[in-house]
């Protein structure tokens, strides 16, 4: 391509209204533009890199053996309806009405409408698994769109969906594809992890995530140290440390703590460390599980409680909500800040690190009172445990191998396992080998596209602008020749080159704008070219090219030769 | 690809509710599936050739020089609103609101949306020309979708829109994309014609219309039979014939006619040649241009009325609208079937063939009587004249070479001189060499991807199925072994043809489920693969495969060989 013939719009200004970097990035540089809250054009140059990033998608799917279809984005109410999902999503489902009056909505995503299709056509066991994907424009009325394509309304997405006739299958297929995204985003050239994740509302086993790391994202991620653990915080188990409790040593004391209602604060007012305090916090019941409709959770001082771990154990309400002030005031008699496991008039679950510390200190259920030299089992009951918090920097990898550390990610891709949901809720069966109608398992699979642009950007970037990894570059490799409207042999050199390289078929842009070299190697670097050739007369007089890399520091002087220039690419 | 793992969903029995033959293929051989009205999902087969077809029109644009890029689906309202087509647009345009009850649209073309970005980014003549296009879901919703994807609501488009300084760079850009679409219509192999075509509401100077020749077509086409000629019916223009009108030789005679009130009646009622009768429509007049509101039209007796044309007359109101019953009755005193020239009491011009005829019968401007001999110029005015009528077959060609004939045919591409309508409308100006702010000219350039595919089915099948042109077939060659299960001479043989057909680039399938060849044969003609081996130990035996050309009515037997098999392909 030429750049004559390539209009860039690139600009130098950071737009105001953009937050994140890459946000701003691809504004300057010309990658998209936006037509209302959410809604984003892609320009020319913004395109080649979406589309690189489909091309890859895309044959990692077909080598997976998935197959490729393409689902309407308008969808009518009646599967939503079918389903059961019509009144459940919220507000980001955009609802319209056809000229006939007739309900549809703007597809979020297709599991009702692949449903639909394989009951429409599937009769046999003979006819799975399947795995259906397609790369497609979903959209989703956010109510604050923002960071650009990275939480646009309007975005591109491949989603895949697959079909069979037994759980086993379905963990057979979900391996399959989990090894078909590890090479997905090994080829993007991205630093990314695969972690456990939550599944949500979508329902079904098992799910992960897979995250571009990057210091802006919006995810916390737990990874191992030394270890292959990994998982979203909000995800990650915790397990007892499997070593015994210490014996108690301490006799158990009642201090006034006037005030002092936080961890912290007890803390440094009794000098003792966080790993030594239990907190008490109180939740709201599940029903029938506690007389007052409260239960106890107990957790070690520096620990955090994982709400989503609560809300799924069998004593305690989903969605998990902290019970009212007066209602503790009421059951234990003091304020909030002095709860205490000894003496606790509700049922107690403690977390499994909770359950471990000995000789602690812990509120006395009395305004002002805490007590020291606590012991489980001696001054209270031994507490059922459970894991019920977030995982910590510097804890143990919940397999045993290596130690966990915080990283932060972008999420740009999620499998799960959704077993019969949709397909029992939509009445789908299929005939097994024995003649019954058994009803599917089925697993989704969903890539955000568009929303990886903007992912690998945050990742990769520096002053100058974006750093893109050679796959998914817009060019791979920008020929920047200085003054060749004064120089015919610069001119040459560089329409050589450029011919050369494109028959290597190399993506390689030539900027033949007749810019100056400083404006020339701004563009070059802002829209994150890799490799960068400039040709001068300075250099061309000792038979040498300038190359140099997006990432190095400096350049460097290469032979003046298509071979020297493709030796820096291999 | 292998038919055990790309699932066929084929079907013997005609859907009743598929009108056209493609829709009824399409169906019946998986190639989409119903969501809804005018909703269609793409399976894996046709999808195929949906991509082949988009895979044709992206390669030439690319080399006629256009920019890719990718408009959102979803448009504001305020876009619409700048360009004065919100009110415009008929209930085709399907508006919604958003969650916070904004105004958007699905988009059913992007001329706003283009206009909005080019203005936004564009300043200067240096950046002119350019041509923008995407290929991207578009959404109209039809009052009556129908005949499956060829008139679906959801619908795959490539359009292009260009900029220009001036209407003779527009003029260049035009040919460019005019020798593009002949280069893409071409490749798909289908027959096609371009033809001159009415520019409609769209606007503009030029425009031209590329269609698939098929007996089913909604347009009819008039072209040139040894001539290069060719235009929508509705476009085609009459010219004089050139030779002077016969002399006046019948005297002027009043005949009753009773209750002979058409053409064909009075023709047959006075024993004349239709050609020799000339008809009276009378329409509303353009403001100002009778006192009666009334403008009488004549025809020659044979020919038919082009609404488009005569609306187009400054004397007549567009759009066209034929006189109320009772205003002719008022201003004529007669009926309707008795009109003529002869003392016509409204403005009249007459269609050029009209003017031509000598010694005419006509309406008296009385009931139940006409006249015969009458004749222009004695017995009423020389008439003024213009081209008001539809071309006729046989009629010369208006470019003088060759003799008219009507094809039918469906609409898969336009093009268009938008000129400076949307441009104008939105403010869009960019300063010219002198530092003038210019208005640029606009091009714009459809193609309907989606359609293309029913259209040539519609074109090219028989009773088997559909017959598919090498280019855009699903796939181009299906090998079938015929008991491959038993033989494993047929199963190695087939394996290796397949191999080696795949590393020679063939897009080739082998049906390996185990089907008897009825039902191989059956499903490989129904889906069109336009080159079919068949693998049998009976030719085997003789060292030879079985080839058959799709529409080759007997097959014939081929050297058991790769080489063999490719040289029928080449």
């Amino acid at each position: 391509m030429r750049l004559s013939q390539f209009p860039l719009a690139t600009s130098k200004e950071t737009p105001a209204d953009a937050q994140v970097i890459s946000h701003q990035l691809m504004l300057r540089a010309g990658f998209i533009r936006s037509l209302g809250s959410g809604l984003y054009t892609w320009l020319p140059i913004g395109l080649r890199t979406l589309r690189k990033i489909e091309a890859i998608v895309r044959e990692e799917m077909n080598r997976a053996g998935a197959l490729e279809l393409s689902m309407p984005v308008v969808q009518p109410a009646e599967l939503w309806q079918d389903s059961g999902r019509w009144e459940v999503m919220g507000a980001e489902m955009l609802r319209f009405k056809d000229r006939h009056q007739n309900d549809f909505c703007l597809g979020p995503t297709h599991e009702e409408v692949i449903t639909h299709h394989v009951k429409q056509d599937f009769r046999s066991y003979r006819q799975l698994p399947v795995n259906y994907y397609q790369i497609q424009t979903k959209f989703r009325d956010e109510r604050r769109p923002r960071f650009g394509v990275m939480r646009a309304r309007e975005f591109l997405m491949k989603d895949a969906y697959s079909f069979h006739m037994d759980a086993e299958d379905l963990g057979r297929e979900y391996q399959n594809m989990r090894q078909a995204y590890i090479r997905i985003f090994t080829r993007l050239g991205a630093d990314f992890r695969a972690v456990k994740a939550d599944s949500g509302n979508i329902g079904g086993a098992m799910s992960e995530e897979f995250h571009i790391l990057a210091g802006s994202g919006e995810d916390l991620l737990a990874v191992a140290e030394n270890g292959t653990y990994a998982a979203n915080v909000e995800a990650a188990e915790t397990r007892p440390s499997g070593k015994p409790r210490a014996a108690a040593t301490a006799a158990l004391s009642k201090v006034a703590t006037p005030g002092q209602k936080t961890c912290e604060q007890v803390s440094k007012f009794l000098n003792v460390p966080l790993t030594g305090k239990v907190k008490l916090l109180v939740v709201k019941a599940a029903e029938g599980a506690s007389a007052s409709g409260l239960v106890a959770i107990a957790l070690r001082g520096d620990h955090q409680l994982n709400e989503i771990k609560a809300a799924k154990h069998p004593l305690i309400a989903s969605p998990m909500t902290l019970a009212d002030p007066q209602d503790v005031q009421r059951v234990f008699g003091c304020e909030v800040g002095y709860l205490g496991p000894v003496g606790c008039p509700v049922p107690l679950i403690a977390d499994y690190a909770a359950a471990e510390v000995a000789d602690f200190v812990c509120g006395a259920n009395d305004n002002d009172h805490h007590l020291t030299g606590a012991n489980w089992g001696r001054d209270c009951a031994e507490p059922q445990t459970a894991d019920l918090r977030v995982i910590a920097e510097g804890d143990p990898s919940p397999d045993g191998v290596g130690t966990i550390r915080y990283y932060r990610g972008i999420e740009g891709g999620h499998i799960f396992q959704l077993g019969t949901k949709y397909s029992a809720a939509m009445k789908l069966t299929v005939l097994n080998e024995g003649g019954q109608a058994v009803t599917p398992q089925m697993g989704c699979y969903g890539i955000g596209v568009s929303r990886l642009v903007a992912a690998v950007i945050e990742q990769s970037h520096d002053a100058g602008g974006m750093i893109w990894p050679d796959a998914i570059a817009p060019f791979r490799l920008i020929i920047c020749p200085i003054g060749s409207d004064k120089s015919a042999a610069v001119k040459s050199a560089a329409d050589t080159l450029y011919r050369e390289l494109q028959a290597a078929g190399v993506d390689v842009v030539i900027d033949d704008r007749g810019n100056r070299p400083g404006s020339m190697f701004a563009d070059a670097d802002l829209i994150g070219i890799p490799h960068r050739i400039v040709i001068g007369d300075k250099s061309l007089a000792t038979g040498q090219f300038e190359y140099k890399a997006r990432r190095a520091e400096k350049a460097e002087l290469i032979d003046a030769s298509t071979a020297a220039v493709l030796a820096k690419l291999a």
